[in-house]
C-alpha cells in the first residue's frame, strides 16, 4: 500500500482531511495517521502510509549497498553511517541486548545506502555538487540513493528526522518515499571571527546545526578591523601582531581541522579576506600595507584602506592570495571589497599624485577599481574563482561574470541590485533580508521565511544567475556565549527558504515543524532557543 | 602612604590625571598607577593607592576574626570563604607548592572577615537586612567588616573583585579602603518558569550570577496560564495535570535547593503565585477552580480567571497558600494580580447574577477587589505581607499599605505611577524599564543604565517608599538555551543603577568596567553575552 497521506506539492492539508476518514475505515488507528513527521527543510516530495515499522537500536545498521559505487573505504560515509546511527537512537540509550522481544510490528532491519555515479567520496564540494537523493522507506530494508554522498549526506538526515517514539518509546517510522533535492545551490552561513573570536569547539558545532538544516557553504569571514585571528606561514606577523592575544589565532591545524569537518557533512568553507576596506588589523604586522593618513601636510598616525598604489602592496597580496588558495580547498576566495571609505585616500599626497598620473581625476571608484582588478587577477591566477561585496559591482569595477559572484548585502532595495546584478550577467548570492545579527523581540524567524529570493524584476536567465542566498551573523554583538542560540533555529528559517521548493510557504505549518525540529537539535546537542512557549519532550 | 588615586564621590577621573604626574615622580611604574579596578556595580567610595600586595592561592586564606560574632559554625560564612577562594584564584590552577619563591613584594596573607553584631548567619535576608560593609586591604592582614553576615558576603565579592593578575601571572592587590552599601534594599531579577520550565540547574546559576552583581531578590514567576510547575503537596494535580509534563515540575527538594542556595549568597526567594487572571494551567488540576466561559446560554468550554463566586474557590486557596506560606520562607508572597481579562466573568450568568446580588453594578473591577480582598486577608492570615502588580492598586482594591508592595511594570507613564502608589502610602519596586524579554539590536544595556528610579515628582516620604527595581526576564522565548547570555550582562546595568549611588552615572566608565566584569563572569562559568568587539583574558 501507497497510500498518499502527505504530500506538499500535490496535497493540501485540507486533502489530508478528507483521507482521514479512509485511514480509520481501514482500521488504522488516528494517531499513526495522524503522525507528521516534523522534516526541516521540508523535501520536494514525500508520500508516507500509516504503516509503522520498528527500528531497534541493537540491530538496526546503515550500510553501503552491494551496487553502491562506494564501499567501507569511503570515509565519509562511514563518519555519517556512525553519526546519523547516534542521532536516530541517542547517545544515551542502554538497550538491554539479552532481552531481544519479539517484535511487536514489522521491523525494519536497516538503511542501505547505494551512491549510483562516481560517489566524490575523497572530494570537497563545489557549486555543482548533486546533492539530490531518493528515499524508500519500507520494511524489511530502506533504500537511500543518490549520484553523490552529497546527496547521501542530505537523505541521512531526511532519515534521521523521520524517525520518531512511540509512546511506549520505541523507535518507529512510516512507510514513506521521499524524492528531494535543492531549490539553490548554495546556502550559506556567515561567521565573523573579527569581531570576536570564536573558538573552534563553537564553528564545529556550527557546522553540525548547519548539517541539520541542509546548509551546505560556511561563508567565514576571518579577519577584518578589529582583529586577524589567521595565522599565516608566509606573513606570521599577521596575527602575531593582528589578533586579539596570541591564543585568538587560527593555525593551520585549526583549519584543517574546520576543513575537514565541513567537508564531511558537505559543506564547502569559503574563507573571506575582506579588502582594501576593513583592514586595519592586517597594518599591524605588515608595515606600509595600508594608506598612511595625512591632516595637512603631516601623517596623523591612523591608516586607511590598503595602500593601492604601491608595487610591495601587490607583491604581498600574491604571496598572502597564494598560500590562501593552497590552504583553502574551496574553489573560491571571498575578496570582500564593501565599505570602502576614501577620505583616507584623498587626505595623502602620495596617492593624491597617482591619482593624477593615472588620470583618474577625482573618482576614487577609479583607484577602488585599480586595485580590485590587480586583487582578481592575483586571486585568478590560483585558478580560484572569486565573491565580492555589492559595492565592487557598483563602483563599476570591471570583472569578469565567469570567475565573479557578486553577493547583494545592502538593506534597502536588494531586489533593484539583484536585478541590476544579474541583468549585468553576474551570478549572485543573496545576504539583505538575512542578517541575523539585527535581533528583535518576537518571532523574527517568520520575516526571515516569508522573503523569495527571486522575487525582483529580471528574465528567467537572471533568475537562474541567483545561487542562493546566506544567513549573516556578523559578530559586533556575537561570541562563544551567545552565537548557538542567537544563530538557531532563527537561520532555519533561511535553510528551508533556500532548499524547499518555491511553493513551501505555510508558516503556521512551518512554525510547528520548526517548533520540533528545534527540539531535535537540542536533543543533538544545539542550544537553539524556543521558537515560543513550550517545552521539549526530554 | 593613603594616596587617594580613585573616589568616585570625591573625585573626578580629571582629578585622577592630575594625579597621575605626582604619581610617576614618586617612582610608581605608570601600568600600576593606571590600574582600575573594574568593580561592578561601584561601591560608595573606593580609595586605593598604587602599592601593590601580592597573594599566594597556596597559603591566602579566608578565616574569620577573633572578635568575629560568628565562627566556623557559620555554614553561610564557611561556604562564602571556600567559594570566594576559588573565584578569586580560579579553579584550574595548579601551583607548584613545593617551589615556594620568595615573595616578589610585600605579601598579603589573609582576609579576616569579622562580623560586629549578631551574625544572622542561620537567618534568611529580607528588606531590612543589613548589606553594608567596610574593606581594609592592607599588609599583611586584610579586614573585611560588617554588622551581619550580608554584608559580609557583599565585601567578600567586591575583595575577589579587587584582585587581578599581573603581566607576570601573579595574584595582585592594591591597598585599598572600600565603605559600600546599597542604595536600594530591593534589587530583584524575574525569572519565568511557566512559559518555559527552566532546569534547577540555570535557576542556580542565575543566583551564582546575582550574587555576582550584588542582587538580592529572585522574583520567581512560578506558574501561570502556560504550565503548573510548582508541585504542591495539597493538591498534587495541579502540577500533574497542569506542568508540561511529569518531568517540568519542581520538587520541594527542587525548591529547598534553589531556598538554600539563594540563602547563602544573601539572595531572598519572592515566589509569585499570580490570579485571578494567569491560571490557564491551574484550572486542569483543579476542578471549578476558573469560571466557565459562556457564549449566550451556552458553556464554550473555554475558562476565564479564577472564579470569585465560590465558596470553594476560597477554601482552596486557603489550604494553598497556607502550604505555599510553609514552603517559601521569605516573608513576602507576590499575589499578581495583573491582566485580568472581564470577559469570561461578564459572560458567565452565575457571575452576573452574584454582581447584582453584591451591588457591584458593572463594576468588574469590584468583582476583582472583592476576590483580591479575601486573596490578601488569607495570605495576611499566613502572616505574610504580599506583592501585588500596579493594576491591583489601579483598580481600586483596598489594600493595606503596611503589608502591601506594589509593583509598577506597565511601559508607558510610570513616573506618574510611582507617583500615584508612592502618595498612596504604598512602597514600591519597579519593573517597567527593565523589561529584559523586550531585546533589540546593539548596547541596550545603556538605556537601563540610565534609569534613574526616583525621578518623578514626589516628596521625599514618597521618594523613601521606592524599595529598588526588578530585572525582568519573561520566558516567552527564553528558556535554559538562551537565558544566561540574555540575562547578563544587561542585568548588570540594573544591578549598578540599584546598589551604586546616584551619582554613579559614567556610562564610558560603566562601559570599560562591565567589558571588564563580564569577562570575570565568564572566567566564573556565567556564559555572559559581550557588551561590543573584544575579548577576553583566557
Amino acid at each position: 500500500m501507497a497510500l498518499r497521506v502527505f504530500c506538499p506539492r500535490v496535497m493540501s492539508p485540507s486533502a489530508l482531511l478528507l483521507l482521514l476518514p479512509l485511514l480509520l475505515l481501514a482500521g488504522v488507528p488516528l494517531a499513526a495517521a495522524a503522525t507528521r513527521p516534523a522534516l526541516w527543510p521540508l523535501p520536494v516530495s514525500v508520500q508516507q502510509t500509516p504503516n509503522l515499522l520498528y527500528l531497534s537500536p541493537v540491530s538496526f545498521e546503515i550500510t553501503h549497498g552491494l551496487d553502491s559505487s562506494a564501499g567501507p573505504d569511503c570515509f565519509l560515509l562511514q563518519d555519517a553511517f556512525r553519526r546519523y546511527h547516534q542521532y536516530v537512537f541517542g547517545y544515551s540509550e542502554n538497550p538491554d541486548v539479552s532481552r531481544m522481544s519479539s517484535s511487536v510490528g514489522t521491523e525494519i532491519q536497516k538503511l542501505v545506502v547505494v551512491i549510483t555515479s562516481d560517489s566524490e567520496c575523497n572530494a570537497y564540494p563545489n557549486i555543482t555538487s548533486d546533492e539530490s537523493y531518493k528515499l524508500v522507506v519500507q520494511a524489511s530494508v530502506a533504500v537511500l540513493e543518490a549520484r553523490k554522498v552529497w546527496g547521501a549526506l542530505r537523505g541521512l538526515e531526511t532519515f534521521s528526522q523521520l524517525v520518531y517514539r512511540d509512546s511506549y518509546g520505541a523507535y518507529v517510522i512510516n512507510e514513506t518515499e521521499v524524492t528531494d533535492f535543492p531549490r539553490f545551490p548554495f546556502r550559506g552561513i556567515l561567521i565573523d571571527t573579527s569581531r570576536h573570536y570564536l573558538p573552534l569547539k563553537t564553528i564545529l558545532m556550527t557546522l553540525d546545526a548547519m548539517a541539520f538544516n541542509k546548509f551546505n557553504v560556511l561563508h567565514w569571514h576571518i579577519v577584518d578591523d578589529n582583529s586577524f585571528p589567521y595565522q599565516s606561514m608566509a606573513f606570521p606577523e599577521l596575527s602575531g601582531k593582528g589578533a586579539f592575544s596570541h591564543a585568538h589565532v587560527y593555525t593551520h591545524t585549526d583549519i584543517r581541522h574546520v576543513l575537514d569537518y565541513a567537508r564531511l557533512r558537505g559543506i564547502r568553507v569559503i574563507p573571506e579576506f575582506d579588502s582594501p576596506g576593513h583592514t586595519n588589523a592586517w597594518g599591524k604586522g605588515q608595515e606600509n600595507l595600508l594608506t598612511a593618513c595625512y591632516a595637512g601636510s603631516q601623517k596623523t598616525g591612523f591608516f586607511g584602506p590598503v595602500n593601492p598604489i604601491l608595487n610591495t602592496t601587490y607583491d604581498f597580496l600574491s604571496t598572502f592570495f597564494k598560500e590562501v588558495s593552497q590552504v583553502f580547498p574551496d574553489n573560491y576566495i571571498h575578496l570582500g571589497g564593501d565599505e570602502v571609505d576614501f577620505s583616507c585616500w584623498k587626505s595623502n599626497p602620495d596617492v593624491t599624485k597617482f591619482m593624477e598620473e593615472q588620470g583618474f581625476g577625482q573618482s576614487y571608484e577609479k583607484l577602488e577599481s585599480y586595485y580590485i582588478q590587480k586583487l582578481v587577477d592575483i586571486v585568478s591566477s590560483t585558478n580560484k574563482g572569486n565573491l565580492v561585496w555589492q559595492e565592487v559591482f557598483d563602483n563599476k569595477v570591471k570583472l569578469n561574470p565567469q570567475t565573479t559572484i557578486v553577493e547583494v548585502w545592502k538593506g534597502s532595495y536588494y531586489e533593484k541590485e539583484l536585478s541590476d546584478v544579474t541583468a549585468a550577467g553576474f551570478a549572485t548570492v543573496l545576504l539583505s533580508p538575512w542578517y541575523l545579527d539585527y535581533i528583535s523581540y518576537g518571532q523574527d524567524w517568520r520575516r526571515y521565511y516569508y522573503v523569495e529570493p527571486l522575487q525582483f524584476s529580471g528574465t528567467s536567465t537572471q533568475k537562474e544567475l541567483v545561487l542562493g542566498g546566506t544567513a549573516a551573523l556578523w559578530g559586533e554583538y556575537v561570541d562563544a556565549t551567545n552565537l548557538m542560540p542567537r544563530l538557531w533555529p532563527r537561520a532555519s528559517a533561511v535553510g528551508e527558504r533556500l532548499w524547499s521548493s518555491k511553493q513551501v510557504r505555510d508558516e503556521n505549518d512551518a512554525y510547528n515543524r520548526l517548533t520540533e525540529h528545534r527540539c531535535r537539535m537540542v536533543r543533538r546537542g544545539i542550544p537553539a532557543e524556543p521558537l515560543y512557549v513550550g517545552y521539549c519532550e526530554l
